[in-house]
């Protein structure tokens, strides 16, 4: 790594802290050094707050003060907005503060904003690198680029499986196929996340929370939608925690029918750009054979329980799907596979 | 690790050299170790030739001359034999030697012959040490111990699925759901067994050979036997390998009714302490129910097929199997998980 890429991989740190609490807007970062040296740093927090670029300057004025950012650089995960929306422009904060070198990772993945930002900073006298970084950066904000792109959030699919490849444990048994680690990470998933969906089925078998549980990953944003796709919301249990908790507000029913109709809807009315999806094989295989499902998440059990319910029912594949981006971490007995469905 | 310890392991990674050439005994190793220095090492190579002990000594004899054994302690990984076998018996050939201590890990698991070496051997004046490392030992001689205790051998269940619990990919794509490095990890698991088990229904659909490919896996050994469990012997395919290859000597064909009284003929009149089974879902199903399988390693890969066949059919298991002794391991991209079914 060279210097700018070190200090765009702290950038996209910074730009991490805001996954799942930014939309409809993108998490990013940015961080303003000179001579080599970290003069301060700052992250998007939620849509309306500031973005990036004016936290970093920000907490600069504020550690330094304002001369510190004559001549200074400033790292950012995304090319800095050049239109006023809900938040004045940053490419203006940029030029106000004196900044003289603008290194930025993705480009606006809006086609009609891209690389508008170069000439507003160029016109001005700033120097401009894009690019930087740009493949790791982009990862960060995807689900924010798909919608720009099609309307459709970012879908991964969570589920976990026995090694003969069966959803549930026996009857009888505890619900959980998966040990504590496994159920804490997939807690931090969901922390990723606007909205979680499910189907109407799982909502009456296993009556599931879908919320978040500890304090820290809810810092700084609500507990996430949760949406039942069904099409017979009358059978759904009035008394099922998603009806009856202290987040009640945030459930939402839609119809099963269309999944991409309740999906676009998710992105159009609740600002949603990241969905999780946990339910049983029917739905998720439904999700699959449409196409809407764009990354996996499968935890397995070491165990082996026979039964009826595979985890992932569905017509089939007729090329298959494989997966790239894997990778694979254990918690405690189980396994986690994660990776992108190729498209 | 103590001293004892590790020369111990020392021993038990000379018995591992023997693993999957030395049914129907067991494969043993022993080191030999005065003041400190290790005099010479030996593993028991294949039933008829020379027991560990007795390696281990001719090799100290030619290294040192008969005079280093003098006072000379042995590690070996096994309770050494107390009576003429076809060949004779270890513990003569220590008291011979004059080695004056014995430290051995495993003892001997038929319960007719378990701790007699100590008595022979304090008899004569020689320091006896036992159950040095006793576990790991076990684990290594652990299909022979089976056939001791029961007469069936130690059956390990090799399965490949996708990540939704398939065991094929679509009529039309390779037969192979993992790649390169898996498939030679699976020709190392071959080698360590006495014999292949599979179904008619595989033979026929994926003609399958079931046999070792690498001359470093065959050395001093022979090609695993390859079992077909079928009830219609007729219908399998007179051109497949299995029947027309340069070792369709060491095919054998058994009825599909009774595996377990396959498995003991496998042990009564072959020497089999330890098999593969490698084959589909149903006949895979059929042998977990039965309780037949020991051992699960399952190749996971990072695809979605659909379609009809599951990695493992069967009944299902009231209780749930489950697994311990976990082990994962990733090649290239599939991930396998290794364990042993609880009893």
């Amino acid at each position: 790594m060279n210097d700018h890429e070190l200090w765009m991989q702290r950038a996209i740190d910074e730009a991490r802290k805001g996954i799942g609490r930014t939309s409809p807007n993108p998490p990013v970062g940015a961080v303003i050094v000179r001579n080599g040296k970290e003069l301060g740093a700052g992250w998007h927090r939620a849509a309306g707050k500031p973005h990036a670029e004016r936290e970093a300057i920000a907490q600069v004025k504020k550690l330094h003060g304002e001369d510190a950012l004559k001549g200074a650089t400033i790292f950012v995960t995304l090319e800095p907005c050049s239109t006023q929306g809900r938040t004045p422009a940053c490419t203006a904060g940029v030029i106000e503060a004196g900044i003289s070198k603008v290194v930025y990772a993705a480009t606006d993945p809006n086609p009609a904003h891209a690389g508008r930002a170069d000439e507003v900073l160029r016109a001005h006298g700033i120097e401009v690198v894009a690019g930087v970084l740009a493949k790791d950066a982009e990862r960060v904000i995807r689900p924010f680029s798909k919608v720009q792109r099609c309307g459709l959030p970012w879908v991964m699919l969570k589920t976990a499986m026995s090694l003969d490849g069966r959803l549930t444990r026996p009857p009888g048994e505890s619900m959980w196929l998966t040990g504590p680690q496994a159920r804490a990470e997939v807690q931090r998933l969901r922390s990723a996340v606007d909205a979680m969906v499910t189907s109407g089925e799982t909502v009456r078998r296993d009556r599931p929370r879908l919320d978040l549980r500890e304090p820290e990953l809810l810092e700084g944003r609500l507990q996430p939608w949760r949406v039942v796709l069904t099409d017979q919301p009358e059978s759904l249990p009035k008394d099922a925690p998603l009806f009856s908790d202290g987040h009640s507000d945030r459930t939402l029913i839609m119809p099963r029918t269309d999944p991409e109709a309740a999906l676009r809807r998710l992105v159009r009315e609740f600002g949603v750009n990241s969905v999780m999806v946990e339910c049983g094989g029917r739905l998720a295989g439904l999700l699959l054979d449409r196409g809407l499902i764009d990354e996996l998440a499968v935890f397995m059990a070491p165990m082996l329980t026979g039964g009826a319910v595979t985890a992932l029912g569905g017509d089939g594949f007729p090329d298959g799907l494989e997966l790239e981006e894997l990778h694979y971490q254990r918690f405690g007995p189980d396994v986690m596979m994660r990776g992108v469905i190729k498209s």
